[in-house]
């Protein structure tokens, strides 16, 4: 098989900062278009949307979504029908219905399709996920914090219902966290803090629990100034684990492990080589869950408003 | 087989408006003893809760959960550890994550759960499932407008939390819509007004579409005063379909069908029987699944204090 063709939609900082590179270091794909209302890329055929690029004869196996949540559906919807492969930053969708829908689609397609979680790519995720399954949890905390106005300039989009707002990065917690715990957990409480002129919130504080009770806390805030904080704290009966620098290093019964090298994106897009290759469907839409369930139980607090 | 011996949990106004008669009328299944903090019931065993009713040696085949679902996750994990068959009442849980782990728990207990949705045994339901089959779709409304003082007076958990507000009566009307339709939909956008003092929305506006395009709208209101609307308007090529008193009758191209005799709960509990005797599990929490979406991409409004 030849390098997978790819088209990527949505030209904005998470495809420049993340895809782009990631694509030209990963083996067994490349870039061949682009879809951008507003910007345009040298060497590969642009177009202005998923419309135009489907329709437009160039060959392409597969694409990848690397646009806001909000929309996102009629793009992947498209991408399916026309029987190519499909990877999608996260959050996968705006709602838990249009997913599981996408998800049916490419089945009967029997096309690829990847929600990816690029934390779980995390250089010391694996090792963490590894070490818990032979551990006996007593609980687990995570602090995600960080300053939303050096990490989302100017992302109207973030703060518009299908957003998220702090789950925006929150969601990226949640998705290690569910992947390397070997218990599900739920919800049992949930507080959100909303600026009074946005719609999303700025803050939240969740608990959650296993069905054998072991706690699980999360406390995210994107009005932290300074460096961001992206830890999760594990105790163990064995010893304290902490995932720290967003799934990037870990430090396990007080020693420092050695760290990986940490490309997140390339494995993503390795990991999407691997599922095309065999057709296959990648789905965790645990952390989306979570989420939705944090609105759902949440108890919403008014807070100072935010400008950027 | 005997007669089911079942314990229900909860004796507040859903039991005793509609379970007791219910299981009274049904066959295959007795009511043995019943668990209220506050109440008791003649003639069965009395205790204060699950745990003591598990705990007491009374012979118990399964368990029926009547309780507010803030809560419930405790109770129905203590059945299906106990190895009762389960029955949940509407909403099966405050959360997703809650509801998907009770049945996984379900299913390696070996034992029943069944996910129920009165409003899906409406006596004019399965008719309009059946014609919608056959037609061709052009547009689905629901009108779900009810008096909430005196649908839900002094019931205090419905505002807090996980309670859902106006979708506690919602929901059934998503329960049946997404048992009608022969297409699955996800949520496109939400708007929810909370009164002031209020956890919960008393109204919501709600759009939807399927795959193929075809628009759902739902308007929940608990403000109506007077007679209730619990009516699903769906627009066919063939003609139109009105599905009115919550499932209970149909005028199908502008002819009233004959009537047929309402008997949601009994219904249920018929259903239960047959699960049990297979050790069957029925849970479909989609309609669940759009509450959450209707949170989570829900825009707020803030409307009048609701004092009750």
């Amino acid at each position: 098989m030849g390098n997978i063709r790819l088209g990527i939609v949505g030209l904005g900082k998470i495809a420049r900062d993340q895809h782009l590179g990631a694509i030209e270091a990963a083996d067994g794909i490349e870039l061949t278009a682009v879809a951008s209302r507003n910007a345009q890329l040298e060497g590969v055929h642009c177009f202005r949307d998923i419309g135009e690029m489907l329709a437009s004869g160039v060959e392409l196996d597969a694409i990848s979504l690397c646009t806001p949540p909000q929309g996102r559906f009629a793009q992947a919807k498209a991408a399916l029908e026309a029987g190519k492969h499909l990877m999608l930053e996260k959050p996968p969708g705006t709602t838990l219905a249009e997913v599981f829908a996408l998800e049916k689609l490419a089945r009967e397609k029997g096309v690829s399709l990847y929600a990816t979680w690029h934390s779980r790519a995390g250089a010391a995720v694996e090792q963490v996920r590894e070490l818990l399954a032979k551990r006996t949890l007593r609980s687990v905390s995570v602090i995600w914090k960080e300053d939303v106005r050096y990490w989302h300039p100017g992302q109207a989009w973030i703060w518009e219902p299908g957003g998220l707002g702090v789950f925006d990065p929150g969601i990226n917690a949640l998705s290690i966290v569910t992947h390397i715990m070997p218990d599900s957990f739920h919800l049992t409480s949930s507080d959100l803090f909303f600026p009074e002129n946005r719609a999303a919130p700025i803050a939240a504080n969740l608990k959650f629990e296993t069905a054998g009770g072991i706690p699980v806390t999360a406390e995210m805030d994107w009005r932290q100034t300074g460096p961001q904080t992206w830890d999760i704290r594990i105790d163990t009966e064995e010893g304290p684990v902490a995932l720290t620098h967003g799934g990037g290093r870990v430090i396990i019964d007080g020693e420092k492990q050695p760290e990986g090298e940490n490309h997140e994106y390339r494995r993503l897009y390795e990991r999407f080589v691997e599922l095309v290759q065999n057709s296959g469907i990648d789905t965790d839409f645990s952390p989306l869950v979570h989420v939705a369930d944090a609105f759902m139980l949440g108890r919403r607090h008014a807070v100072e408003a935010f400008e950027d």
